[in-house]
């Protein structure tokens, strides 16, 4: 393997390539069609019996693979469901409070699934209720329209269209951010209600039919999703600790980041019924979707239906519930006290086709071949630890408690962590998104794996991905991403500094503009759409299996770690040029406020030159252990344990998502949020001094960090 | 060295052990005379020049001794110092202003001193200043006595005598609490200033003269201090950052710790003034000094001197100053990247003959022995660091900016912290506060050096030790002490979680019922008062050399580090049962509110296992590095990056001073504050909630801790 030969050609050759070239080849596209298949059976909604039995199944197919050891770890976590008795709708109701108009109760359920019971009707997790009395105040709601409900976007509706949404239900369409900033931004603007909807424009490709005859998302489908600002708390009720029996927990009231309004979630044949009379403005183009309604914005509907109004019928109850990770481990023959882990989750909206069982399959077929390999007398240098998360829809519940339970053992020996969430979301081709310090890995493992496009027999992964998403503006290399949040990785990466990444086959981002995928977190992610549409000879999802399998097994074997810091300085550098152009737009307050960046740019010199320095010394490495320790805890430098502002839980200076979006990941996301609030600042000498706070503390850690690769002594 | 034969007789065992001989040998009583006489001769306040030549001088001969490296590290905190040309003083005003009475400018100084320019006059570091308009509403002010200005003798006040100090000056009595801890109660009790004397009850020994004769305080001696409540923010513009050039400076409203009302100190001379004309009820007797006063509690004078107020001009100014490190490396042979640091500070009130040139002189001489050895051949498996810190008397800043400087290199590679303040304060026995981890290697080595006292030639300071202070209530073993806070090791130890401990020569606890001691502070701290009184032959200072010697020397050269978690086991234990127990005086609330501490004494049975087990797996140990690891990491393990309730950097769930006391070193500290604030709540089942909530974190942290001694995997 490329990897091997290249970077340092002195101590870094093993014995163990061609354990890596079996370990790829034993996984086998079929053998991850039948995990699929198998895992996707019935819904496995967190907290819910087939879950748990799914958690046993997988823990014993662990033990029968061969790994050393598989247990089962419990948490007791704050979850949401549904009242059984008592339906969540949204209703239009006329002057005498008659409903007019109701929304559907649930998805009409895909062919071949009508007889399963347990599908849960979408709903929007941890919204609050509508208590009897807040309904009756309720029945006068008046919709105002707010096209993503992004933070520009209520500063818009609010400066440049003149409108308060103080005591309004306001409608949003899904998109753009994560859901759950939405209903921050609703709940700060003042609204008592929000609703989300799948507008056709997002969620909808050309040309492509909707399920079961295509993979687009039908008129009665609807996206779930919890609404939860939890900025990597874990447990709502036992933030900086596991879950446990004995845990404190707080009260309901003082949980972290559950909304106070009811929020809930409609498709797009729903919203067209809801939007169809609304009265107001018409707003700018970029606000309207691709229904024929015109998209105005309220509040309220036309003269006509003036009367009517929007009641929100929500019943969903938060309630304690126990969850399941099913933990495995390799035994390091070497260095058994460094953890190479990779995790993925296992609980699933509905079915979880797609979202998590694309990737819980991949995962498995992992598991199975290294227990193979192990079989054959091979044992890794180091420690591999392989986790099937649950409650990840509910907040990446059953991992953050996981890494609370084990912050210790983790911050002083995780090597790396792999996230495994869904292994497709498109047919074109790979996505990788992962610290700087692994682009290089990324590049040598790909080169090693082969297409899996019809029509390219023979050519690599990564001439593939290469020709298909060239990171032009940046280098002549298939693009890679950084890392928001959204999924797993974020306790390990955000809060706990370990270097990270994740992989799947992804859609043409220059064409498909639909966010996510169509069918998202609706009923119609069966097995049938991947083995249908997404991936027929699951190929795609055998690549990806080999690009996380690879990356675990060559982060867990090779002598000297392979994590590239120099890879880390040109990425710092980028970044900092980046924020500080953001920051040029506003050149006059600058100079007024003595904003200057020279600092931060100081330090990334600085980090350049211990980074180079530390690579020529890996040359003559003779202290192999103390080297791969400063790889190692590179990643934990940038971890201020003070957290970024109002977000103790996320600590990682170079990267976090901003206040604003959980799922994008920014560069000095507290310089960036700095900057962010300066728009809407009443006290803009206050928040450019956060901004001169926030050049600071990046400076420093970055000096920090590049001490870390200077020789120890 | 006793310790090599012990503990584990199979790895241990090294070679080094005559190094350790000669090493201890070469450290020379006359030596130690040697610096402390070089370095007290000139007051060397923090951020003044004579501080920095002391400094310079350091580096020079710690080169000139021959160890590895030395360099300067400079930062710029925020000091605090009176005014020259405003002096500051108390005044008894009468009813027209005019000043009847005034507190002295200065100290007299000492025989043979008196041509010595730079002697800062008492003060309390970072007073608020008396602003002409304060000024004009000091003029009203009336006294109010309130003991030791504790939190209890404030309530006592408030509750049992029924006075309010709103808009009074108070006046307390300094000792048995931190300085700092009396204005922080002074202010919330909504004093207007705060007056601190040194009683002859507390800073005088019976049968004793009063320096230049003996080593009593003069009548007109006074204790000088910061008044900060930094909770280990270091300094206090630039908290959780080390203060650099391009740092960013909070503005000094919102720097942290600093006082809002005038402070001053005063000795008892002046005190007898101000105390004796006052008014209102005679208080418990357990609130009477020792002066000819009958310490009545005020407000104000008796009726014949009603008229007359008590005024504080106080003009002294916070600056940003530069201050300086001195840091001295001898790198390790054969793990560079592991630490062991014997820090103590340089800076003085004045000459600092005790506090701390004693403890810098017996830095000194540990520093030349080591370079002596170093030239013989030997180097230490593990790097050693020796620092002299600045300005510690202005709340700890040279350590702790050094600390937050170099806080990513310390967390991963930091094996132990050994502090060197004053190294004696009495003429009795050693003291030992240290960490648990440390008790056995602490006894360890003073079996192998020799008493210092005169008539006990051929006996073991273990053996001198044991037999002044048996810690018979806990064992039949010398008694050793928890850490509290007060000097440079708060960063490293409660920040940080580095394993720490101090050793010093000190009085007898049960005889000696005086504070500190009597000079603490004052110009009187000669070195002819340790010359004199404290130590004629230096033999003292010489076996605390030995001591901090021999701990930093086999942290750093055994092979197995010499810590012993059986011993954190059984202290842990001990703790858990005396926090309980302290909790069991509110049995009944105990029941209504369920408190319990079941979870802890398990989660202390769980560490017992695990360290016994891990103490179990050493003899056979195969795997060094991985075991000294678990060992350096375990106090790590204590360590919730979440901090202690408001008090972000004090971070240690098992030691950290009581908020109430920063000098009293508390176990389980979030209990024991918890438990303390539920006498002063006003909604006890909110406070119960918060004992039980500190209660879980504490079982977490110690369960966490144990699974750190269990096998990697």
């Amino acid at each position: 393997v490329g990897w091997f030969a290249k970077p340092s050609n002195t101590q870094n050759h093993t014995d163990s390539s061609h354990y890596l070239k079996d370990f790829l080849e034993e996984m086998k596209a079929d053998k991850i069609r039948e995990h699929l298949r198998k895992f996707t059976q019935l819904p496995h909604l967190a907290g819910t019996e087939q879950n748990l039995k799914y958690a046993e199944q997988i823990m014993k197919e662990w033990q029968m693979f061969g790994i050393d050891s598989v247990e089962m770890v419990p948490y007791d976590v704050l979850l949401s469901y549904p009242n059984e008795s008592q339906p969540n709708y949204i209703s239009i109701v006329d002057h005498l409070g008659n409903e007019v108009f109701n929304t559907s109760l649930a998805e009409p359920v895909p062919q071949g699934y009508e007889d399963i019971s347990n599908i849960v009707p979408p709903y929007s997790a941890f919204s609050a209720k509508g208590q009897p009395l807040l309904l009756l105040c309720f029945s006068s709601g008046d919709l105002v329209y707010v096209n993503y409900g992004r933070t520009e976007d209520f500063s818009q509706l609010q400066r440049e269209m003149g409108i308060n949404v103080t005591g309004k239900i306001v409608i949003v369409r899904y998109g753009k951010i994560f859901r759950g900033n939405k209903v921050k931004n609703a709940v700060l603007a003042g609204a008592k209600g929000i609703i989300m909807f799948s507008d056709p424009a997002d969620y909808w490709a050309d040309g492509i039919q909707p399920y079961p005859d295509g993979w687009n998302l039908p008129g009665r489908g609807v996206q779930r999703g919890n609404v939860l600002n939890l900025n990597g708390a874990g447990d709502p009720l036992t933030p900086g600790y596991p879950a446990k029996e004995y845990t404190y927990r707080f009260s309901p009231e003082d949980g972290v980041g559950l909304p106070k309004i009811p929020v809930h979630p409609i498709g797009f044949h729903d919203a067209f019924r809801l939007l169809n009379n609304m009265g107001g403005e018409i707003p700018p183009n970029n606000w309207k979707g691709a229904l024929n309604v015109s998209y105005r914005i309220g509040p309220g509907f036309t003269d006509e239906f003036k009367s009517q109004k929007v009641r929100m019928n929500i019943h969903t109850n938060n309630q304690v519930t126990r969850i399941y990770n099913v933990i495995g481990k390799i035994r390091g023959a070497q260095e058994p006290d460094r953890y190479v882990i990779l995790g993925g989750h296992r609980d699933a909206w509905v079915f979880g086709g797609i979202d998590p069982m694309s990737g819980a399959a991949v995962v498995h077929e992992t598991v199975r071949s290294a227990g193979r390999l192990l079989s054959t007398g091979w044992r890794p240098r180091r420690t591999i630890i392989f986790a099937s998360w649950d409650a990840e829809e509910f907040g990446l519940l059953g991992s953050t408690e996981w890494a609370e339970d084990n912050a210790r053992l983790l911050q002083e020996r995780a090597v790396a962590y792999i996230n495994a969430d869904s292994a497709i979301e498109g047919m074109y081709t790979l996505r990788v998104d992962c610290t700087p310090s692994l682009h290089t890995l990324v590049y040598d493992i790909t080169k090693q794996i082969p297409s899996p496009e019809e029509g390219e027999e023979g050519v690599s992964l990564y001439k593939s991905w290469h020709k298909r998403d060239n990171w032009t503006n940046d280098r002549d290399a298939p693009r890679i991403s950084k890392l928001g949040s959204g999924s797993d990785f974020e306790a390990y990466f955000i809060r706990l500094g370990i270097a990270s990444g994740r992989a799947r086959y992804t859609k043409n981002t220059k064409t498909e503009r639909y966010s996510s995928y169509p069918v998202y977190h609706s009923v119609y992610e069966t097995f049938e759409i991947v083995e249908k549409f997404y991936d027929p000879s699951f190929k795609r999802l055998q690549a990806v299996a080999q690009v996380r399998g690879a990356l675990i097994f060559l982060l867990a074997d090779s002598q000297l770690l392979p994590l590239d810091v120099n890879e880390y300085a040109d990425s710092l550098r980028k970044y900092a040029q980046s924020i500080a152009q953001l920051a040029q737009k506003n050149l006059v307050e600058m100079e007024t406020y003595k904003v200057s960046f020279d600092s931060l740019f100081s330090a990334v010199e600085n980090f350049t030159v211990a980074a180079r320095d530390f690579h020529e010394r890996l040359q003559t490495l003779n202290k192999l252990r103390i080297m791969n320790d400063q790889l190692m805890y590179l990643e934990r430098a940038f971890i201020d344990p003070l957290g970024l502002p109002g977000r103790p839980f996320y600590r990682h200076v170079i990267f976090a998502p901003s206040s604003h979006n959980k799922y994008a990941g920014e560069s000095f996301p507290g310089i960036y949020d700095a900057l962010f609030d300066i728009q809407n600042s009443a006290d803009p000498a206050k928040a450019w001094e956060e901004v001169k706070r926030q050049i600071s503390i990046a400076a420093f850690t970055v000096h920090a960090a590049a001490m870390t690769l200077t020789p120890p002594a």
